[in-house]
């Protein structure tokens, strides 16, 4: 039988990675305390500060607001919460339940923010772009980074765990996209009307975000998104993991490997931002893409009304 | 049933990534016509250069040699063959067996190096290093550039296809190994003592290189060296073809990613090579990894003489 490395008690969860295994309570305090120093070590956070966590509902983001919430007082930060209902049909709703009661049970000043104010839902987007991720991405981007800044937080932390991480620098090295690989960074500063960004879980597995949840019993939404069937991202983390099944450790070196060493030689330079002409928020064009996608969704509305009509 | 692009008789191959399906015959022009433009494109040979082909017998550089040898009219280039005798027993045998008819048959001038010339065998370095297959490529790269130098070549060329290639990158990308990414070439120029090195079946994937001797019916070594067996690069390979399967022509985009976007910005200094000691030849230190390898090999077997005595 397999004890905890501190208290030589029966262990709950084993690590290979790091060769340990550990009980319940250790095995919070060691997740806890790697995301304590994960964001001491890219100063992601400031004392004083105020923090909005982005809150999904799933596994990911509930780990990482009750982990902040446990390191608030250690870090000096205000917490403030934010949601988006994507208005996905059967599971956007269940999601903002989940994160709304985490807020108030933790007593977390919150937001959600309806798509539908927007005039339209995520579902209504499908066909419109490659794919809804894609459109779902623009949305989410420019909610939170929109709404965090009027909610007064210097800055966003969002849920990306290692896994998730590793995944888009994989892809990003396949493809050859040099502007991906020199923006993928753990900590954004704020930019030309861009609110900093954080992934405190950064250097945490996704399995150990999951075994966080689990031990500490939190609701999550367990379902994936019906969009994200078959993205590649869940395919590149498969490819990972068969990778670290066989040489445990190996996704922390691939980290290591590409913010120690690749990615400080990787230049791309990035023109500044604009000025969306539409909304007055930050763009690369002069109308940006939230409020193209707003265009384009409200034009095969109509149409889709004029069918109906006929 | 497919049917050839080029001249609509039966299909023999499909190519998935190339979307793309050949009959036999040009299925080989294809074959050889993409190593001709690699060629090319690389500055691998020029007219009038002897160029020595590394021939294990496998697959990949059975292939090689009869490309070569077809396109050696088009190429203006006299051919020569060097195979390295391991001395691993139940395969080197036949390996040079193998290479050694087709040198015959085609009529190309040859050399094999047997390395028990040296005073060791590949087997006798079991437990000397932390795999064989570590110092068997030290031995490789050492009699390969050695001799081939000697036979009066210009350059030296390998079987390496695309799969091998990208299995190298993909680990240097893990392991954010600098100086592997910025060496790693599908064509090094001659360099303090080392022969020019070109591996012209880098765009070609390891399964046409299997296509095109069974096609041809060329005699190759089906087995995998013994001491493959779990080799990382057949783990990174496997890995890859994953991707491939989903995504035809991933492999190729990762390629070119990676030659024309990313190493171009990898940059490492390494120091310039030094001469051995003991054998003359270029090294990286003031005793070369092989005279070492050597050393090391007579310590060994002296103990294990004294030990049969005692």
């Amino acid at each position: 039988m397999a004890v905890c490395r501190v208290c030589r008690q029966r262990a709950a969860v084993r690590l290979k990675y790091a060769n340990l295994a550990l009980c319940k309570q250790h095995f919070i305090e060691y997740f806890e305390r790697r995301i304590f120093r994960t964001i001491k070590k890219y100063n992601m956070m400031r004392e004083g500060d105020r923090v909005a966590v982005a809150v999904s509902g799933g596994k990911d983001s509930v780990a990482l607001l009750y982990a902040l919430s446990s390191l608030r007082e250690k870090l000096k930060v205000e917490l403030m919460g934010i949601t988006i209902d994507l208005g996905i049909k059967g599971y956007s709703e269940r999601c903002v339940q989940i994160a709304v009661r985490h807020y108030e049970h933790l007593s977390i000043p919150y937001e959600v923010v309806d798509v539908r104010e927007y005039g339209f839902t995520v579902d209504e987007l499908k066909g419109l772009r490659r794919s809804p991720c894609s459109a779902c991405g623009v949305i989410k981007r420019y909610l939170l980074n929109k709404v965090s800044r009027e909610m007064g937080a210097r800055v966003l932390a969002t849920g990306h765990n290692l896994d998730d991480f590793l995944a888009v620098v994989l892809q990003a090295y396949i493809r050859g996209d040099l502007r991906l690989l020199s923006k993928l960074k753990p900590s954004l500063p704020p930019i030309d009307g861009l609110i900093a960004k954080v992934k405190p879980l950064v250097e945490t597995p996704e399995k150990d975000a999951l075994l966080y949840v689990l031990l500490r019993g939190l609701e999550y939404m367990e379902e994936e998104c019906p969009y994200a069937v078959g993205a590649t991202s869940i395919e590149y983390k498969a490819l990972l993991n068969q990778l670290e099944d066989k040489h445990p450790g190996i996704k922390l070196q691939m980290l290591r490997a590409f913010l120690d060493r690749i990615q400080p030689l990787i230049t791309y330079e990035e023109p500044p931002l604009a000025i969306c002409e539409k909304c007055g928020e930050p763009s690369s064009g002069s109308i940006c893409q939230f409020c193209r996608l707003l265009e384009l969704s409200r034009t095969k509305l109509a149409k889709n009304r004029c069918r109906k009509l006929n």
